[in-house]
């Protein structure tokens, strides 16, 4: 009787489509095959395979991230939710917006304790804004919308609706129809006279941008009301995605390092916080110090993550009483470096980036230690994107790549990949094969955990046996020219400039995926 | 001033080494670099590196399943935790014995939500039993103490102890004593008369026996409960650790495909559950099944996971009204056999296996579709262990075999790897090869997820397009031998059962890992 009418997937899948979800990334168990049965009937909807859950979901933020869309998951109940909620950590962080499927054991099952029946809700709840069990295939599809309304809260969430196989065999009620996004929140007038009386009163001030200020457009007015207040504009050390290169006016980022994070504030008195958390390190050790500025500094909000925070800024920069706006003053790039030579440092494989970056591409920076002056480095190549690791749980790189190549079709990706992280997730660069995709990865293959060694340093230990075998990844070393090869990407490593500089003008204008392993 | 007394981390490990937890598998992160420190100074406890965390949660589970004590994880914070939680599922339901040690954030620095703050807490009770966070370095010894006590309750649990920089890198208080093991629980003599006057009903009975009943013992007992009574006797499809092979009586496990499990009960009436579960399928579809037992059956309890099964057994076996026990009566073994020529089939595989298998050897099963069969192809191989996937949640293979190893050095570690649960955490060849084990992989390369078109077939469906491109692993297909060496494990494959039956006499008898790819 049933099979008449279309299947709760089915309903499921059109809701999704109907509301813009058209990309999923997935790895589906028995609980789903009869949702991957209902994408042959939906086939609106592209549904993407990765080898192991945390690529999928690292996949759909890069997606989300650079879509400006929902990305959707689909997860094999409790434990296939589990290897993939580091990376929604990190979507969490960057506040994109990812809808996660989750299959279950059918209801009348579930309760005889099968191997793989578990607390699928309290594995969902440790990163999802929203959860929802869907109980009934009649009501699937309002479950759905209300789960893409969820997932585009505030801007962008992390929703997950957990489906029971028999909700997806069962006849599908109507397809639901999700909400448009809700607008963004309008910062208060008296906040934003607040913010402009306080960059006025002489006080040595910074302006941090969060991540929905880090638009061209929003730099751009930022920087002009530095210009007209003597305030520093700046960005926090992780990001979500930021416009840059080319005729853009860069930004700097606030240092991961402690020390030189603490330099930075040491003379500032106020802080404006644009839609930006307060500054913080990402670990704190016995010296006590938690935060880069210094203590009695004033912050002061302006609007809160996922406002629209450029009409805050164009109001800032266009008070009455203010200068003018000197948006055509702002300074120009130089023109783009040539490549360099001589020994390999982070300075050198930044320039060789810069010089050879195609125009319009991603970047994603999981470089870790050796990448982290590569921002710096490439501010001179033509206009990109920057993404960076948001959560601090490793092993987003290559998957974030992913999502960013399907997001953006034409745009070439290229992955600074730090090796011990990207061991986490080396499964991605099958998808990158199988999807085609033209994505160029640079692993820094330094064969240790460096920011271990550097920490373990700066907390005024001396790294010891524990620490030479803990934190070293050279016995054996791995070879990831042959482990890209095993999952069907083509490969080389580099261990010079000269020889990097080759692969790279090669692997940038190449279609498909390519791996340089960039021997250190 | 504290640097003169031992730290938090100090008196935590040497809590655990008085306790007799003495191996730690682990990846650690800045919020664990004193405890990396503190292992300077405890060389007594040995921490074995993993490049992913589910391959050290699921290396202390093969660890705790063979030593049959506890086994330590050393894990990273919430993401770091998350990373692991699908192979802490399978420990949950496996009843292993785990104590897992996560880092957190500085107590007085968490308040401000630095990038990898989370619910750490909420990660650990997905799977945990009990969950600590400890508050203080003058504590923490008994923290400990109750932690290895808590991870051997029951006859086994997972237990996690959360663990804030600041407790590790403060003045440690007294190491704490670890309790011993409670006894087992004695299963109730009147219970133990119910169960026989059941079996003496003469009614058609089968005698399931649980993890805790899977010794060489146990099951010798309940076979000779079986001739005495007619009762048949029967394992799991899933089961944590069997003695059999040599002159061992051998069990037949249920069959996971549900028409053949339903065969087998067809005729059963009574079924008694000796420290088991009832049995369940996996999955359940929509003609509703949910159990191969036929409706009626009578289900009695003989003890309780974690109980005393083997006396109880003997006393089944031995109350004065039975027949003489019988347990020299039982079946030998026949010879092992010769190594399977022709076509690469499962029972070929496992005759070759039976045939070269070493003495004491330690199989690892995560075969899946096409090892299901060599289960019972190698009864005949001499006496060894068999470990499989307990709880569902793919990628066990590999990394229990790197804990396996460890405890039980001098044995051989045979994994039967399904290909596409291998690659969830193809990582362990990497651990493998570093920790030099007698590790040796056969994986079967069929280049699909074939369980997931089974099971579609199974729900009454044809599989389509879609499920032909998210089942199958065939574009690219995966190079198995170089994924091997690209971890720095030696490899080859093999597409016959010659060039297999070569390979494997070679690799059983070669010291360290060795992989080979059989190509079906």
């Amino acid at each position: 009787m049933h099979n008449l009418s279309p299947s709760g997937a089915q309903v499921l899948l059109e809701t999704l489509v109907r509301g813009g979800v058209t990309t999923c990334f997935g790895n589906p168990g028995t609980s789903e095959v009869h949702f991957v049965h209902g994408l042959d009937a939906v086939p609106a909807m592209r549904c993407v395979l990765a080898l192991a859950e945390t690529v999928a979901t690292g996949a759909a933020d890069g997606f989300a991230r650079m879509s400006g869309t929902t990305a959707a998951t689909l997860l094999h109940c409790g434990p296939g939710l589990a290897n993939g909620l580091a990376n929604l950590h990190n979507a969490r962080k960057a506040r994109t917006s990812i809808l996660n499927i989750v299959g279950d054991q059918a209801q009348f099952h579930d309760y005889m304790d099968p191997p793989l029946a578990s607390n699928t809700e309290a594995f969902a709840q440790t990163v999802s804004a929203w959860t929802r069990r869907s109980h009934s295939s009649l009501a699937v599809g309002a479950d759905a919308a209300a789960a893409v309304a969820q997932a585009r809260f505030g801007g962008g969430a992390v929703a997950t609706l957990i489906l029971p196989s028999d909700v997806c065999w069962g006849p599908g009620g109507p397809a639901g129809i999700p909400p448009a996004a809700p607008a963004r929140g309008v910062v208060d007038e008296e906040a934003i006279k607040a913010v402009h009386d306080l960059l006025r009163t002489g006080k040595r001030s910074a302006i941090i941008l969060g991540d929905d200020a880090l638009t061209d457009r929003c730099q751009r007015l930022a920087h002009a009301v530095g210009a007209q207040s003597g305030a520093s504009v700046l960005a926090h050390s992780f990001i979500r995605r930021i416009e840059r290169g080319g005729d853009r006016p860069g930004i700097v980022r606030i240092p991961y390092a402690v020390t030189p994070a603490r330099a930075m504030f040491a003379d500032i008195d106020t802080v404006v916080l644009v839609g930006a958390a307060r500054p913080v390190f990402a670990f704190a050790g016995p010296d006590g110090l938690s935060e880069p500025t210094a203590p009695g500094t004033q912050f002061m909000a302006l609007g809160s993550p996922g406002d629209d925070l450029e009409t805050a800024l164009a109001m800032l920069c266009d008070r009455p009483d203010a200068s003018p706006c000197g948006l055509d003053a702002l300074p120009r790039a130089t023109r783009r470096p040539e490549v360099a030579t001589g020994p390999i440092t982070p300075e050198a494989f930044g320039q060789s980036l810069a010089a050879l970056l195609p125009h319009d591409a991603i970047v994603v920076d999981e470089g870790v230690s050796f990448g982290r002056s590569v921002f710096a480095a490439t501010q001179h190549a033509p206009r990109h994107d920057w993404l960076q690791l948001t959560g601090g749980a490793i092993g987003c790189g290559m998957p974030l790549a992913i999502g960013a190549a399907i997001a953006a079709p034409g745009r070439r990706v290229v992955t600074l990949q730090a090796d011990g992280s990207g061991l986490y997730s080396v499964q991605a660069l099958w998808t990158q094969a199988r999807e085609r995709l033209d994505v160029t990865t640079i692993v820094f293959a330094n064969k240790r955990y460096e920011i271990l060694f550097n920490e373990t340093r700066r907390m005024g230990l001396t790294p010891g046996a524990s620490a030479g075998r803990l934190f070293s990844l050279d016995d054996p070393a791995m070879d990831w020219v042959k482990l890209a090869n095993g999952f069907g990407v083509e490969a080389a490593s580099a261990a010079s400039m000269d020889e990097l500089n080759d692969l790279l003008a090669a692997a940038l204008n190449r279609p498909g995926p390519f791996l340089i392993e960039l021997l250190l």
